[in-house]
Protein backbone atom coordinates (compact mmCIF):
# COMPACT_ATOMS: atom_id res chain seq x y z
CA UNK A 1 0.00 0.00 0.00
CA UNK A 2 1.53 3.40 -1.16
CA UNK A 3 2.14 6.29 1.79
CA UNK A 4 0.73 9.31 1.50
CA UNK A 5 3.65 11.91 0.97
CA UNK A 6 1.57 15.23 0.24
CA UNK A 7 -2.27 16.16 0.37
CA UNK A 8 -3.06 19.43 -1.10
CA UNK A 9 -6.62 20.92 -0.50
CA UNK A 10 -8.19 22.88 -2.80
CA UNK A 11 -10.23 25.80 -1.85
CA UNK A 12 -13.94 25.52 -4.10
CA UNK A 13 -12.97 28.48 -6.76
CA UNK A 14 -9.23 28.06 -6.44
CA UNK A 15 -6.41 26.11 -7.82
CA UNK A 16 -2.94 24.94 -6.15
CA UNK A 17 -0.24 22.62 -7.28
CA UNK A 18 1.89 19.88 -6.16
CA UNK A 19 4.73 17.79 -7.84
CA UNK A 20 5.04 14.34 -8.34
CA UNK A 21 7.71 12.11 -9.25
CA UNK A 22 7.77 9.32 -11.61
CA UNK A 23 6.85 5.94 -10.14
CA UNK A 24 4.59 7.89 -7.49
CA UNK A 25 0.42 7.96 -7.25
CA UNK A 26 -1.38 11.00 -7.77
CA UNK A 27 -5.08 11.33 -6.57
CA UNK A 28 -7.40 13.76 -7.67
CA UNK A 29 -10.20 13.56 -4.78
CA UNK A 30 -13.32 14.96 -5.24
CA UNK A 31 -14.32 16.04 -1.43
CA UNK A 32 -17.84 16.96 -1.32
CA UNK A 33 -18.86 15.51 -4.94
CA UNK A 34 -20.77 16.77 -8.16
CA UNK A 35 -17.14 18.98 -8.39
CA UNK A 36 -15.20 18.99 -11.54
CA UNK A 37 -11.56 19.84 -11.79
CA UNK A 38 -9.12 21.35 -14.24
CA UNK A 39 -5.66 19.51 -14.64
CA UNK A 40 -2.42 21.41 -16.17
CA UNK A 41 0.73 18.98 -16.06
CA UNK A 42 4.20 19.80 -17.23
CA UNK A 43 7.46 17.65 -17.37
CA UNK A 44 9.54 18.94 -14.87
CA UNK A 45 12.67 18.71 -16.99
CA UNK A 46 10.95 20.89 -19.83
CA UNK A 47 8.01 22.84 -19.28
CA UNK A 48 7.61 23.23 -22.61
CA UNK A 49 6.24 19.83 -22.74
CA UNK A 50 2.96 19.34 -21.13
CA UNK A 51 -0.17 17.45 -20.79
CA UNK A 52 -2.41 17.66 -23.96
CA UNK A 53 -5.89 16.84 -23.72
CA UNK A 54 -5.68 16.86 -27.38
CA UNK A 55 -2.66 14.76 -28.60
CA UNK A 56 -4.38 12.23 -25.70
CA UNK A 57 -7.61 12.22 -27.68
CA UNK A 58 -5.83 11.85 -30.71
CA UNK A 59 -3.44 8.61 -29.98
CA UNK A 60 -5.94 7.29 -28.14
CA UNK A 61 -8.83 7.43 -30.85
CA UNK A 62 -11.99 8.40 -28.17
CA UNK A 63 -13.13 10.77 -26.48
CA UNK A 64 -12.88 9.82 -22.61
CA UNK A 65 -9.55 7.76 -21.66
CA UNK A 66 -10.03 4.69 -19.34
CA UNK A 67 -8.14 2.40 -16.50
CA UNK A 68 -5.17 1.78 -18.04
CA UNK A 69 -4.77 4.45 -20.70
CA UNK A 70 -1.90 7.36 -20.14
CA UNK A 71 -2.89 11.03 -20.40
CA UNK A 72 -0.04 12.01 -23.16
CA UNK A 73 2.22 14.97 -24.02
CA UNK A 74 1.75 17.60 -26.70
CA UNK A 75 4.84 15.29 -27.74
CA UNK A 76 2.68 12.54 -27.23
CA UNK A 77 4.85 11.26 -24.20
CA UNK A 78 2.35 8.51 -21.57
CA UNK A 79 2.32 10.92 -18.48
CA UNK A 80 -0.30 9.74 -16.24
CA UNK A 81 -1.74 6.08 -16.13
CA UNK A 82 -4.91 5.56 -15.06
CA UNK A 83 -4.82 2.87 -12.08
CA UNK A 84 -8.33 3.63 -10.70
CA UNK A 85 -11.18 5.79 -11.68
CA UNK A 86 -14.74 6.23 -9.42
CA UNK A 87 -15.97 8.49 -12.32
CA UNK A 88 -15.01 7.04 -15.56
CA UNK A 89 -16.37 10.76 -17.38
CA UNK A 90 -14.07 13.48 -18.23
CA UNK A 91 -14.01 15.86 -20.39
CA UNK A 92 -10.72 16.70 -23.16
CA UNK A 93 -11.68 18.69 -25.97
CA UNK A 94 -12.93 22.02 -24.69
CA UNK A 95 -10.50 24.13 -22.94
CA UNK A 96 -10.57 25.00 -19.03
CA UNK A 97 -13.05 28.45 -18.96
CA UNK A 98 -11.49 31.69 -18.76
CA UNK A 99 -12.20 35.04 -18.16
CA UNK A 100 -13.94 35.58 -22.16
CA UNK A 101 -16.39 32.27 -21.57
CA UNK A 102 -17.97 34.44 -18.59
CA UNK A 103 -17.44 37.90 -20.30
CA UNK A 104 -18.90 36.69 -24.06
CA UNK A 105 -20.94 33.54 -23.54
CA UNK A 106 -22.58 33.99 -20.24
CA UNK A 107 -22.30 38.37 -19.74
CA UNK A 108 -20.48 37.72 -16.56
CA UNK A 109 -17.09 39.84 -16.98
CA UNK A 110 -16.36 39.67 -13.28
CA UNK A 111 -16.64 35.75 -13.05
CA UNK A 112 -13.89 33.67 -11.51
CA UNK A 113 -12.82 31.03 -14.25
CA UNK A 114 -10.03 28.20 -14.35
CA UNK A 115 -7.68 29.99 -16.10
CA UNK A 116 -7.24 32.79 -13.70
CA UNK A 117 -7.64 30.50 -11.02
CA UNK A 118 -4.22 28.57 -12.40
CA UNK A 119 -2.42 31.89 -13.08
CA UNK A 120 -3.24 32.41 -9.70
CA UNK A 121 -2.11 29.27 -8.21
CA UNK A 122 1.58 29.40 -10.49
CA UNK A 123 2.34 32.90 -9.23
CA UNK A 124 1.83 32.03 -5.66
CA UNK A 125 4.26 29.69 -6.25
CA UNK A 126 6.42 31.28 -8.07
CA UNK A 127 6.20 29.07 -10.96
CA UNK A 128 6.90 30.62 -14.59
CA UNK A 129 5.05 28.16 -16.38
CA UNK A 130 3.05 27.99 -20.08
CA UNK A 131 -0.34 28.03 -19.29
CA UNK A 132 -3.26 28.10 -22.13
CA UNK A 133 -7.12 27.02 -21.69
CA UNK A 134 -6.27 23.86 -23.93
CA UNK A 135 -3.78 22.55 -21.90
CA UNK A 136 -6.10 21.76 -19.35
CA UNK A 137 -7.88 18.53 -19.15
CA UNK A 138 -11.46 18.61 -17.42
CA UNK A 139 -11.47 15.66 -14.86
CA UNK A 140 -14.70 14.52 -14.12
CA UNK A 141 -16.53 16.81 -16.34
CA UNK A 142 -19.73 15.02 -17.76
CA UNK A 143 -19.89 15.95 -21.24
CA UNK A 144 -21.54 14.12 -23.84
CA UNK A 145 -21.57 14.32 -27.47
CA UNK A 146 -25.04 13.59 -28.96
CA UNK A 147 -25.41 13.92 -32.72
CA UNK A 148 -22.57 16.19 -33.09
CA UNK A 149 -23.78 18.63 -29.66
CA UNK A 150 -21.82 19.14 -26.71
CA UNK A 151 -24.48 18.42 -23.96
CA UNK A 152 -23.24 19.48 -20.39
CA UNK A 153 -25.22 17.87 -17.21
CA UNK A 154 -24.57 17.57 -13.75
CA UNK A 155 -22.22 15.22 -12.96
CA UNK A 156 -24.04 12.69 -10.56
CA UNK A 157 -20.42 11.50 -8.69
CA UNK A 158 -20.80 11.32 -5.04
CA UNK A 159 -18.45 13.03 -2.27
CA UNK A 160 -14.84 11.01 -2.45
CA UNK A 161 -14.93 9.84 -5.84
CA UNK A 162 -11.22 9.86 -6.81
CA UNK A 163 -9.09 8.94 -9.62
CA UNK A 164 -5.61 7.22 -9.72
CA UNK A 165 -2.83 7.62 -11.55
CA UNK A 166 0.76 6.63 -11.88
CA UNK A 167 3.40 9.02 -12.70
CA UNK A 168 5.43 8.22 -15.67
CA UNK A 169 7.29 11.47 -15.32
CA UNK A 170 8.56 13.68 -12.58
CA UNK A 171 5.98 16.32 -13.22
CA UNK A 172 4.44 19.47 -11.68
CA UNK A 173 0.84 19.32 -11.83
CA UNK A 174 -1.80 22.44 -11.13
CA UNK A 175 -5.33 21.35 -10.32
CA UNK A 176 -8.41 24.43 -10.32
CA UNK A 177 -11.66 23.53 -8.60
CA UNK A 178 -13.49 25.05 -11.28
CA UNK A 179 -15.72 27.95 -10.40
CA UNK A 180 -18.67 27.47 -12.85
CA UNK A 181 -21.89 27.95 -11.00
CA UNK A 182 -23.97 29.14 -13.80
CA UNK A 183 -24.33 25.83 -15.90
CA UNK A 184 -24.69 22.34 -14.99
CA UNK A 185 -21.06 21.55 -14.90
CA UNK A 186 -20.34 21.26 -11.15
CA UNK A 187 -24.50 21.28 -10.16
CA UNK A 188 -24.40 24.92 -9.14
CA UNK A 189 -22.43 24.89 -6.52
CA UNK A 190 -18.51 24.61 -7.05
CA UNK A 191 -16.92 22.71 -3.96
CA UNK A 192 -13.21 22.00 -2.87
CA UNK A 193 -11.54 18.94 -4.15
CA UNK A 194 -8.06 17.45 -2.87
CA UNK A 195 -4.58 16.51 -4.63
CA UNK A 196 -2.52 13.61 -3.27
CA UNK A 197 0.80 12.30 -3.96
CA UNK A 198 1.79 8.53 -2.32
CA UNK A 199 4.51 6.46 -3.02
CA UNK B 1 -19.30 39.22 -56.82
CA UNK B 2 -15.75 39.50 -55.11
CA UNK B 3 -12.45 39.78 -57.27
CA UNK B 4 -9.97 37.32 -56.43
CA UNK B 5 -6.77 39.25 -54.88
CA UNK B 6 -4.38 36.28 -54.44
CA UNK B 7 -4.10 32.65 -55.22
CA UNK B 8 -1.75 30.35 -53.67
CA UNK B 9 -1.33 26.90 -54.56
CA UNK B 10 -0.77 24.35 -51.84
CA UNK B 11 1.11 21.49 -53.35
CA UNK B 12 0.56 18.06 -51.61
CA UNK B 13 2.47 17.52 -48.49
CA UNK B 14 3.54 20.64 -48.13
CA UNK B 15 2.09 24.34 -46.17
CA UNK B 16 2.03 27.75 -47.62
CA UNK B 17 0.71 31.07 -45.61
CA UNK B 18 -1.44 33.77 -47.09
CA UNK B 19 -2.67 36.99 -45.74
CA UNK B 20 -6.35 38.00 -45.41
CA UNK B 21 -7.83 41.13 -44.17
CA UNK B 22 -10.80 42.30 -42.47
CA UNK B 23 -13.81 41.97 -44.62
CA UNK B 24 -11.80 39.86 -47.57
CA UNK B 25 -13.23 36.68 -48.34
CA UNK B 26 -10.59 33.40 -47.61
CA UNK B 27 -11.33 29.88 -49.69
CA UNK B 28 -9.75 26.93 -48.83
CA UNK B 29 -10.30 24.64 -52.05
CA UNK B 30 -9.10 21.03 -52.48
CA UNK B 31 -8.43 20.53 -56.12
CA UNK B 32 -8.22 17.32 -56.59
CA UNK B 33 -10.46 16.25 -53.87
CA UNK B 34 -10.61 13.74 -50.77
CA UNK B 35 -7.81 15.83 -48.99
CA UNK B 36 -7.64 17.45 -46.10
CA UNK B 37 -5.71 20.51 -45.45
CA UNK B 38 -4.71 22.04 -41.52
CA UNK B 39 -5.41 25.36 -41.26
CA UNK B 40 -3.63 27.78 -38.32
CA UNK B 41 -4.16 31.32 -38.10
CA UNK B 42 -3.14 34.51 -36.03
CA UNK B 43 -4.69 37.76 -35.55
CA UNK B 44 -1.94 40.17 -37.71
CA UNK B 45 -2.06 42.56 -34.92
CA UNK B 46 -1.30 40.19 -32.15
CA UNK B 47 0.24 36.34 -32.83
CA UNK B 48 -0.24 35.30 -29.30
CA UNK B 49 -4.15 35.50 -30.44
CA UNK B 50 -4.97 32.42 -32.86
CA UNK B 51 -7.53 30.51 -34.32
CA UNK B 52 -8.30 28.07 -31.52
CA UNK B 53 -10.50 24.93 -32.20
CA UNK B 54 -10.78 24.14 -28.47
CA UNK B 55 -12.20 27.38 -27.79
CA UNK B 56 -14.61 27.27 -30.73
CA UNK B 57 -16.12 23.44 -30.33
CA UNK B 58 -16.61 24.63 -26.60
CA UNK B 59 -18.39 28.05 -27.46
CA UNK B 60 -20.59 26.36 -30.28
CA UNK B 61 -20.96 23.80 -28.43
CA UNK B 62 -20.66 21.14 -31.27
CA UNK B 63 -18.09 19.44 -33.19
CA UNK B 64 -18.55 20.58 -36.66
CA UNK B 65 -18.89 24.63 -37.50
CA UNK B 66 -21.78 24.94 -40.07
CA UNK B 67 -22.62 28.18 -42.32
CA UNK B 68 -23.26 30.94 -40.11
CA UNK B 69 -20.92 29.86 -37.45
CA UNK B 70 -17.70 31.84 -36.68
CA UNK B 71 -14.33 30.17 -36.14
CA UNK B 72 -12.66 31.83 -32.51
CA UNK B 73 -9.89 32.71 -31.46
CA UNK B 74 -8.19 31.57 -28.05
CA UNK B 75 -9.70 34.51 -26.66
CA UNK B 76 -13.22 33.35 -28.06
CA UNK B 77 -13.30 36.67 -30.43
CA UNK B 78 -14.70 35.48 -33.98
CA UNK B 79 -11.92 34.86 -36.67
CA UNK B 80 -13.87 33.61 -39.75
CA UNK B 81 -17.29 33.40 -40.29
CA UNK B 82 -18.43 30.43 -42.84
CA UNK B 83 -20.01 31.71 -45.83
CA UNK B 84 -20.16 28.35 -47.94
CA UNK B 85 -19.00 24.95 -47.07
CA UNK B 86 -19.21 22.27 -49.71
CA UNK B 87 -18.19 19.04 -47.69
CA UNK B 88 -19.42 19.79 -44.13
CA UNK B 89 -17.09 17.62 -42.58
CA UNK B 90 -13.71 19.00 -40.37
CA UNK B 91 -12.45 18.18 -37.12
CA UNK B 92 -11.66 20.52 -34.58
CA UNK B 93 -10.82 18.28 -31.68
CA UNK B 94 -7.26 16.12 -32.54
CA UNK B 95 -4.66 18.37 -33.24
CA UNK B 96 -2.61 18.18 -36.84
CA UNK B 97 -0.26 15.24 -37.52
CA UNK B 98 3.44 15.42 -36.27
CA UNK B 99 6.81 13.61 -36.15
CA UNK B 100 5.94 11.56 -32.99
CA UNK B 101 2.16 10.99 -34.51
CA UNK B 102 4.01 8.90 -37.20
CA UNK B 103 7.28 7.91 -34.82
CA UNK B 104 5.23 6.42 -32.11
CA UNK B 105 1.62 5.85 -33.91
CA UNK B 106 2.55 4.26 -37.16
CA UNK B 107 6.60 3.09 -36.70
CA UNK B 108 7.34 6.00 -39.15
CA UNK B 109 9.92 8.38 -37.99
CA UNK B 110 10.84 9.98 -40.90
CA UNK B 111 7.24 10.79 -42.37
CA UNK B 112 6.37 14.26 -43.53
CA UNK B 113 3.80 15.93 -40.94
CA UNK B 114 1.34 18.84 -40.99
CA UNK B 115 3.30 20.17 -38.41
CA UNK B 116 6.70 20.21 -39.79
CA UNK B 117 5.50 21.28 -43.04
CA UNK B 118 3.59 24.67 -41.31
CA UNK B 119 7.21 25.28 -39.46
CA UNK B 120 8.57 25.14 -42.88
CA UNK B 121 6.46 27.22 -44.14
CA UNK B 122 6.31 29.85 -41.74
CA UNK B 123 10.63 29.92 -41.99
CA UNK B 124 10.27 30.05 -45.61
CA UNK B 125 8.35 33.55 -45.19
CA UNK B 126 10.24 34.98 -41.92
CA UNK B 127 7.52 34.61 -39.84
CA UNK B 128 7.97 34.03 -36.62
CA UNK B 129 4.87 32.91 -35.06
CA UNK B 130 3.89 30.60 -31.96
CA UNK B 131 2.62 27.05 -33.52
CA UNK B 132 1.64 24.41 -31.80
CA UNK B 133 -0.63 21.22 -32.94
CA UNK B 134 -3.73 22.03 -30.84
CA UNK B 135 -3.70 25.43 -32.97
CA UNK B 136 -4.49 23.66 -36.08
CA UNK B 137 -8.24 23.20 -37.39
CA UNK B 138 -8.05 20.18 -39.97
CA UNK B 139 -10.47 20.98 -42.58
CA UNK B 140 -12.53 18.45 -44.96
CA UNK B 141 -11.23 15.52 -41.70
CA UNK B 142 -13.92 13.31 -41.77
CA UNK B 143 -13.72 11.95 -38.42
CA UNK B 144 -16.84 10.57 -36.69
CA UNK B 145 -17.28 9.99 -33.28
CA UNK B 146 -19.08 6.90 -32.47
CA UNK B 147 -19.85 5.49 -28.98
CA UNK B 148 -17.16 8.10 -28.09
CA UNK B 149 -14.57 6.46 -30.34
CA UNK B 150 -12.95 8.49 -32.78
CA UNK B 151 -13.44 6.97 -36.53
CA UNK B 152 -11.41 8.46 -39.17
CA UNK B 153 -13.09 7.48 -42.62
CA UNK B 154 -12.15 8.58 -46.44
CA UNK B 155 -13.45 11.74 -47.31
CA UNK B 156 -16.18 11.49 -50.20
CA UNK B 157 -15.90 15.11 -50.78
CA UNK B 158 -15.20 16.11 -55.00
CA UNK B 159 -11.98 17.77 -56.70
CA UNK B 160 -13.06 21.80 -56.57
CA UNK B 161 -14.87 21.08 -53.09
CA UNK B 162 -14.46 24.79 -51.08
CA UNK B 163 -15.44 26.42 -48.35
CA UNK B 164 -15.20 29.98 -48.46
CA UNK B 165 -15.11 32.44 -44.97
CA UNK B 166 -15.05 35.72 -44.25
CA UNK B 167 -12.52 37.36 -42.43
CA UNK B 168 -13.70 39.05 -39.30
CA UNK B 169 -10.46 40.44 -38.59
CA UNK B 170 -6.92 40.92 -40.64
CA UNK B 171 -5.47 37.46 -40.25
CA UNK B 172 -2.10 35.62 -41.13
CA UNK B 173 -3.43 32.21 -42.48
CA UNK B 174 -1.09 28.96 -42.79
CA UNK B 175 -2.54 25.92 -44.10
CA UNK B 176 -0.81 22.48 -44.99
CA UNK B 177 -2.22 19.73 -47.58
CA UNK B 178 -2.06 17.04 -45.46
CA UNK B 179 0.69 14.27 -45.85
CA UNK B 180 -0.78 11.33 -44.16
CA UNK B 181 -0.98 9.09 -46.41
CA UNK B 182 -0.94 5.04 -43.87
CA UNK B 183 -4.49 5.95 -42.87
CA UNK B 184 -8.23 7.23 -44.77
CA UNK B 185 -7.49 10.72 -43.91
CA UNK B 186 -6.85 11.40 -47.43
CA UNK B 187 -7.85 8.60 -49.47
CA UNK B 188 -4.14 7.57 -48.64
CA UNK B 189 -2.89 9.73 -51.43
CA UNK B 190 -1.99 12.97 -50.82
CA UNK B 191 -3.21 15.86 -53.43
CA UNK B 192 -2.68 19.43 -53.34
CA UNK B 193 -4.84 22.83 -52.34
CA UNK B 194 -5.48 26.35 -52.95
CA UNK B 195 -6.11 29.20 -50.66
CA UNK B 196 -7.95 32.08 -52.12
CA UNK B 197 -8.16 35.48 -51.42
CA UNK B 198 -10.88 38.00 -52.50
CA UNK B 199 -12.53 41.20 -51.76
Amino acid sequence: MPELIEEVIVPACEARTIEVNKGQILEVVDLDGQQVGDLAAWMASDPEEYLSPGHTVSSLAKLVPEVGDSILSNHRTPLLKILRDDVGRHDLIVPCCDPERYSIDYGEPDHDSCLASLQDALAADGRDLPLRGEMCWNVFMNNVVLDGRIVTDAPPHPAGSTIAMEAQEDLIVALSACPQDISAVNNYEPTPMALRVSG
